[in-house]
């Protein structure tokens, strides 16, 4: 097979750097332009040493790259949201059946009003037609059939995946959901910003975002969903969101890794108490053969170590001594690989029909 | 005024150390004896090099100091709750009028049963007859009449402060509070054990004792005898707890500092729905004149960085967009200082009648 | 006493953030005046979270600043080394007698053909011919008698106390001195930079400025004029130095604290090899009444543990199994303390002749 | 081609882990038992959750897995130095072909004086005959034919391969090398220890072993035999070593990594002074066809991010403003993987005739 003629928009950012370190080992692409603006000219070693033997492409800027579709494959789009869509319409103007991956939010979500409410943008309505919410394990097949991804964001991506199932087999109550979340500093992005400055994050954490997160409106869209397809009935951008989840998320002092603490509440109508039990089988069930999500055994919770560097998302369900009506589950990713590039490679290897793991299974790093 | 003569047992774990160094620069306190079994002959400062210039007295075994019960004003008792009450008893039957702080879990809890299921162990009933629970803003004047303190938790401490005023008030719904907590790692002590030495700490973030912390008991002991004080009643300790808050706690690589995010529910029948500020209001207005309870404006949300290296406990209350009846409270602890050490040296300072500050208002340490 | 009024010039950075916090608990000074431009109408306590209870003056700019000269007794200056001797010159128009401490290096270097080499700027020659080098070991009595302090640098300070009295002393070969640094990144000051962000500097360690640190010169001037003043000579800022130390310096992942390694060479004729005693008992008896300075017993080398949060330089005399004729020296302080805002009040303190460690004996912090 | 048979002995330790997640890559190897006396019947994922995907054999006491030695091709002891030999003699009496690579020091130093003298045991003269040093980019013909490695230190390793080519050159001074190193604390092992418990390394840098490491002596037996090699010499065990680097090792608070700080002379007979660049044409020379060492152009320096998680060392020679006649070099491995588990994986594929890289060509990690 030869190989796919691929470039990373954005590649100086966390994201970008990680997605060409894995196409780098990726056996079935060309990694052939690396674009940032700031940084045209350099080398992507020359910001991140770790890449120093790595021989990729020379950074170009984007109007220089953006000539380059029509010889390009795919395209993934690690811009900030405000100006990811305008770029892919130009690439799209280019050449329209190129592949295109963004992982910006500027198509995650889908009704216009919350996109401005969240985002301060208005939504560009003719991509968001075409852009298919890039969560594998919930929508694999219209990730096969699109040209258009939305990579999730990495909160949600770790929310979603066991909240969804418990949705969708009413386990759960959709109004009395809380999802109290902890990231590694890497989810910031790359920043010259003294708040981020190691002597102001080592040695602390908190909260942030209290007031809202933009993570929350997009969990809420992918979870009414979730509540719609459980009926048979077909989720509609412009209708009110039918849960209401709690988001708070914290900054924890390493650099990578997600934790979710999500607190549930049985449904008293559907099952007996005490039942995280049923709650841990169905996620078993649920995910039993996907390659990149694991349920640990009953009782078992994991920490960010189980996915450190690897494109895993890992789920453990608390077996309480005191039986109540809430059940605790905990989900962690690395929000770099399954929370970023890892999904987003995983995104393309479906859409061109590559086995899902390819490029994705690497060395645990057990230290 | 001369000096009191104070000792320390167990002085060698972390929040001896710290206790040793506070007590170093009070003006009223004669630090006269250390004991530690293990480490019995060694300086203190063998095991914390910040100490080397302190003159410290040498490390001793606990039977030897025992016996200087009859020339001590009062003791830190900082052991393993195991041995903690056994030390106390010996203590007191050589000068029964000795003050103590107990700062282990052996004297917090006042149901026998529910010490024995959480502790394993039987409570001594005559210990915990005279024990005042030395959370000094909800007891201060049983303190300033006692003899014998059980010092709080860390994580109790940051759990109680905000909420204890909010269930008085009737502002929250008792049966529905949830704490989602995080605790640096000098929580839980210096220890001989892999699973906390730097590699496997350093980078990760995990979730533990999911299946029911022993924290959770004595939380929820302190907000059901709130619950009695404000209907004038006199909390019994053998009667069911009337709270069931849900406390989950964290591993947070970083050595100190705790942070509690305090999900409550408005009580509808009393207050209008989206009353944050009425949560915040009476938070600010309840300990507006403590020296150690702060409470942010309302909106702004304390980080660890707040309180570390003092004896605050900072407070925030969330401003929600969207408001929900969902009140999400922030606090903030050093669990070294407020969370143990600072607070026992507090009531000390309550039983002696010495000004409740004194060799407490330390240099904030702000990078 | 009446307070004496001073301000801070550059109170936004780092070492201006810690002189405040100091200078909060003196008991001799009132802080007027806080200057930062970037930030001016902010709270010193929006950029340090520790210090929000402090009641501190609202951030000014510097030009409002320079008007209140008259009104001040004394300023530090936090500023940039190309903006700093402006400032200060203009303070002396305003009030010729005002005491300045500067922490830049525009004040430090003697030789104007050095300082342009090093700094690329011209030296202010008005102003160096007043400047006493603030190294109070060395200088004390001058400092008494000045109004303007050139307070060391942080790594010239580690470097200088352990090296300058062996030179004085004869006992090291000037021409063979090596010191490999480490220190915390908050050395570095508060920038809004990708490259000090904690995702860059968690988890690694690199050497830096290996063509020649700025603190190289600096380090060797003063090893040179204590070499002249063994000599009963005056040291002369147009000489060449006398010695040509090597200084490497590296970049820990931590926030404080400095280590140096120093490796001298015996000067034979003079001591019998194997002496590393000797270099020990030079330095204990030099040091044995200096309240900031303490060298350990021999054998013992300190950490940066043993200097973190204090105004202390601990040092430390290695002994070899193997002996050859190195003797290794390992000396520790914290950079913003005595090797920044703690050596700048001790200075002050020293000019008002207050006590010299007023405000500067404070909580070590075991953990 | 079938899988060859390996056992990891010593298993919970941090190079056994390292080594088993590296193994279970490996094309050619199957990975099928691992010994951990202390954990026999755990599984090694319950000491390392990274590993918990990884289908690995349960942790086996060594007893029994001696036993086994016939039915394997190669067996990597990972055990402590006082028992590896014994384990070895043991695992030849079962399969005296059984090729071996030890990762103890028990192998490394010839001369059973200095090794009685540094590890306090007898050397076992019997192994030492057959036992090769496993510094391949040194060594690998003679790892080519043998069936014993001792795996060289991680300090070792990172000095030699930056001193060797110097000395074999005779660019610099045998008798003036000092080497200024920094370790992450995996070095260390994984312990039971509270001196390596997270609040006792997090936010502090030391030196340690300044009376002598024990990887000086096996530092300046290579540097000695590579000055017999360079005059066509055959090294002698039992000759004193014609070298003295002074070897000095630092803790630094990071997991993994080693940077070495190599201050060597330049020989003024041979070479002109100011020949920084001559020592780095010629280290770029040796290396260039090198798969594991990297020399960086001549003025780069490296981090310890250059090699994080990969099997190389990366080396840099500084460029100095004012020249004079030290030159300073810098290099870099990961200390499990070069200076442990990659180089021994590294030994075994010489030894069994794979290409040297088989298993060792992963994902940088650029965050």
């Amino acid at each position: 097979m030869s190989s796919s003629s691929v470039a990373i928009f954005g590649a100086s950012g966390f994201s970008g750097a990680v997605l060409a370190a894995l196409i780098k080992e990726h056996p079935f692409i060309s990694l052939d332009f690396l674009g940032a603006n700031t940084h045209a000219g350099q080398s992507l070693s020359s910001l991140y040493p770790a890449l120093h033997l790595s021989s990729l492409p020379t950074l170009s800027s984007h109007d220089t790259l953006i000539e380059k579709a029509p010889e390009l494959d795919a395209v993934f789009c690690c811009l900030p949201h405000n100006i990811s869509s305008s770029v892919i319409s130009n690439l799209l103007r280019q050449k329209p059946q190129l592949r295109i991956v963004d992982l910006s939010a500027s198509l995650r979500i889908k009704n216009p009003h919350i996109y401005q409410q969240t985002y301060n943008l208005s939504l560009n309505e003719n991509l968001i037609q075409n852009a298919v919410y890039g969560l594998p394990e919930i929508y694999r097949n219209d990730i096969k059939n699109s040209s258009l991804i939305a990579n999730p964001g990495c909160y949600t991506t770790a929310s979603l995946l066991p909240l969804i199932p418990l949705l969708h087999h009413k386990l759960i109550e959709p109004q009395d959901i809380l999802i109290d979340a902890k990231s590694g500093v890497s989810g910031a992005g790359r920043k010259n910003d003294a708040d981020f400055s190691f002597c102001h994050i080592n040695n602390q954490f908190k909260a942030y975002a209290l007031e809202g997160h933009r993570h929350e409106p997009e969990i809420n869209q992918e979870l009414s969903f979730a509540l719609k397809r459980a009926q048979n009935l077909t989720p509609e951008a412009l209708e009110p969101y039918e849960t209401s989840a709690l988001f708070i998320p914290h900054l924890v002092p390493m650099s990578r890794g997600i934790l979710c603490t999500l607190y549930t509440k049985a449904l008293p109508s559907l099952i007996p108490l005490s039942s995280s039990e049923k709650i841990w089988e169905t996620l078993a069930a649920t995910y039993q053969d996907e390659p990149f999500v694991h349920v640990l055994p009953f009782g078992e919770i994991p920490s960010t170590a189980h996915t450190l560097h690897s494109n895993k998302c890992t789920i453990g369900v608390a077996k309480r001594t005191h039986n109540d009506n809430r059940h605790i589950i905990v989900s962690v990713i690395d929000n770099l690989m399954k929370g970023a590039s890892g999904q987003a490679l995983q995104n393309l290897n479906i859409m061109m029909g590559w086995p899902e793991t390819t490029g994705l299974q690497h060395l645990t790093v057990p230290i």
